[in-house]
């Protein structure tokens, strides 16, 4: 038996005072991440990192002890990949914040602990632009960005986090820190490891640094918003749209939504549509205006409002992004993340749409529509075991739902602990299989993550 | 000892008949890639599978008695990668050739002996577009463009192979066949399995089907044709224009290069020039052509040439793609493909010009200058030992320099055998570490294409 207390006081005297916390109402902070998993448990140490160095010196205090190790970036996931375990410390990222960018190469070398709006924003500053845009990009930290390949609204043209990662330094699950990839578009110089450690949820190794691709700047977009009054018009006319053109975003919310966010924003939305499309187009090319004006017609769009005017078309993409903690006002959530590829999509929403009727439920459903990605939010009262019980009937039977579409059950939040059981359904056993040789080989001692993807 | 001849005889026997070729004259065929390695050997067997379950029944011979399989696509590779062992089988998949191509999910499923080529014509045909274009794109498979995280002319705006590969099914050294990723833009469930095995060069698993994600059309685009007294001047104005702006297309020939393409296309290419570049715009902003413009004037271009027209702009490229073969006619080539972070370039270019003159050998050099990309071209005699030992030496010294200078021993071709002894070099010993771990989790008995990457 691990005698807890002594080993804890080596790795606060191997680090720089202040860096280790140890203290109960300061654990707190790093016990939950946005998913509040039930299951979450007070850690006994978490590790604020200055450096990589920091990071390296706790997982040799780690790896010697066979601690298990929960990292950490602002702990804004989604699935519980940051839950804290008892037996257990978090390795957190928040302080590492460092940032240069060369515009020449169009790289940023960023440390985790960076906010995903904050790399946005230093890319400006060089005119340059970092698309990914997951709805909490004020909030996430890049380096959860990169451990869960965070997805966004801008996907659907310009593709998701590990696109745009071109390298990292990682410290692996024996402290040593490594280096995979660099500033170039091409290498091909041996496996592809960043590309493996990306959506690896910290199972592999700590991710202390990364090297970012950039792009030029955002062209102006224009954003139309439709109303529908039915879904099966708002899907049909998603379909359409995406067999024409490449919208640069195609966001979707149903009449729970709808009326959440007006409850919240009072913008004059209608609460009497079934679906609300948010489409935007930034080619310049006037076409795609009328491609998409044309398919919602031809689908029975009840409005469309079109403006060239981006403070404007921003107001309607903030009310999208409002949407999760404008539904919370409602109760606690379960928030779904299954995906399925495009045609599929109106079967995912008809029959998410079941399932909220045959258990009762409701389920406000957003989503990025135009990469077949959704966002059910199953609300439930926590002081109503029995529905609570039934909103985790309807979690699971979306996620066996979306693979049964041949889709998945997490598009961009990652599995965490929160999915794990639903994992094998969709990939199957051979691919945890393979799953587990590779964590096997980087980590035999299961000390990163353990719980988080595999069990 | 293995009983060779039983054992084959037990394979060709498991397939259908001409599945498997034992012939010598036929396997001779299958004995060297492009690279045209002097260790390659005569296979035991070529397997020229028509299906995944042709390819599994190969695999699990070779495991049962754990022989040797070197995976093949068309044969193209210039690293070596495909180089037939004697003790070995090589497994080729060139007859496998269907695709498949939804154009509302915008993603083509395809084996892997299709040609890049063909894969881009399918697209066509649906309106769409699958960007990555090595030079040699009516020639190279699919699968080896995978299996090698090929690059090509366009990377420098639209991104390498990986970029495009959302899911695979790939056959295990155990003969399992497994699927990872599927047609959805956005799914992190579990580990990013697919992008590992992009690029892994057959080490790992035989790709044998693949989802690729498709584009809308290429825009048109203009090109412009800018020659240059010095190599110098060339390197600067290259660095000038993409530090403004992103060029879907930017080739750099130097003289050696552009006399050995005049001597084959008589096409008038100034033979005084020091450098040719080739930079194409394609986003529709004029802006972009005058920036482009005023670059190379600022870096003392002797000639500019613009052209809006298509055809006229695709003679240049077809120029650039025409350099290797037309450099061949002068000899045998060490083909490099050493790439450096762009702000390196101008050292990497005249470092390679310091070795030429210090080995007293040709070494012709294109580039995919606009990602930092290049491809020295060692010419020697190979009837001349001596010579052929400079040549040798002289490519040797230019991945040290790249290496040296930040970058990478090869940027789209691979590791094959032919660099093998120089990756540690570049990614270091933990790197090394970690890969090793990965193929032994994955192949324990080293059976998938062996030396290749790995010893």
């Amino acid at each position: 038996m691990l005698d807890v207390d002594i080993s804890v006081q080596d790795l606060v005297d191997a680090l720089p005072a202040g860096v280790v916390l140890t203290d109960t109402d300061g654990l707190d902070k790093y016990r939950w991440d946005r998913a509040l998993d039930p299951a979450a448990e007070r850690p006994m140490a978490a590790v604020r990192a200055e450096s990589t160095e920091h990071v390296q010196v706790a997982m040799r205090w780690a790896a010697e002890h066979r601690v298990p190790v929960v990292p950490r970036g602002a702990g804004t996931g989604l699935s519980g990949g940051a839950t804290a375990l008892a037996h257990g410390i978090v390795i957190c990222t928040e302080r590492m914040r460092a940032i240069s960018i060369d515009p020449t190469t169009r790289v940023a070398v960023v440390q985790p602990g960076l906010l995903n709006a904050e790399v946005k924003a230093a890319a400006a500053a060089h005119g340059l632009w970092y698309p990914p845009d997951p709805s909490s990009y004020e909030i996430c930290s890049i380096g959860g960005n990169i451990a869960t390949n965070a997805g966004g609204l801008c996907c659907v043209k310009y593709g998701v986090t590990t696109d745009y990662v071109l390298g990292m330094q990682v410290v692996l699950s024996d402290g040593r820190a490594v280096r995979f990839g660099g500033p170039r578009v091409k290498d091909v110089a041996g496996l592809a490891l960043h590309k493996l450690f990306v959506g690896s949820e910290g199972t592999l190794g700590i991710i202390t640094e990364v090297t970012l691709r950039l792009m030029p700047p955002a062209p102006p977009a224009h954003t139309l918003a439709t109303w529908f009054a039915t879904t099966e018009d708002a899907t049909a006319a998603i379909l359409d749209i995406t067999a024409q053109i490449r919208p640069s975003m195609l966001e979707y919310m149903d009449r729970a939504t709808i009326n959440a966010v007006e409850d919240e924003l009072h913008m004059g939305l209608d609460r009497t549509a079934a679906a609300l499309l948010i489409a935007r187009t930034d080619s310049g090319d006037a076409r795609e205006l009328e491609i998409i004006t044309a398919a919602c017609e031809r689908h029975q769009a009840t409005e469309i409002y079109s403006t060239a005017d981006e403070a404007e078309g921003e107001l309607f993409v903030a009310a999208r992004r409002g949407a999760i903690p404008a539904v919370e006002k409602h109760g606690r959530l379960l928030l779904e993340d299954v995906g399925v590829p495009l045609p599929r999509l109106p079967d995912l929403v008809a029959g998410i749409e079941q399932i909220a009727a045959a258990r009762e439920l409701t389920i406000a459903l957003i989503a990025h529509a135009g990469d077949g990605n959704t966002h059910p939010l199953i609300v439930f009262d926590p002081s109503q075991p029995e529905m609570e019980q039934r909103a985790q009937l309807a979690f699971g039977e979306i996620m066996d739902l979306a693979i049964a579409l041949g889709g998945t059950i997490t598009g961009e939040h990652g599995v965490g602990r929160m999915k794990q059981p639903w994992l094998e359904g969709q990939v199957g056993a051979d691919v945890l299989d393979v799953t587990r040789r590779i964590k096997q080989a980087l980590d035999p001692d299961n000390i990163l993550n353990p719980g988080a993807i595999l069990i």
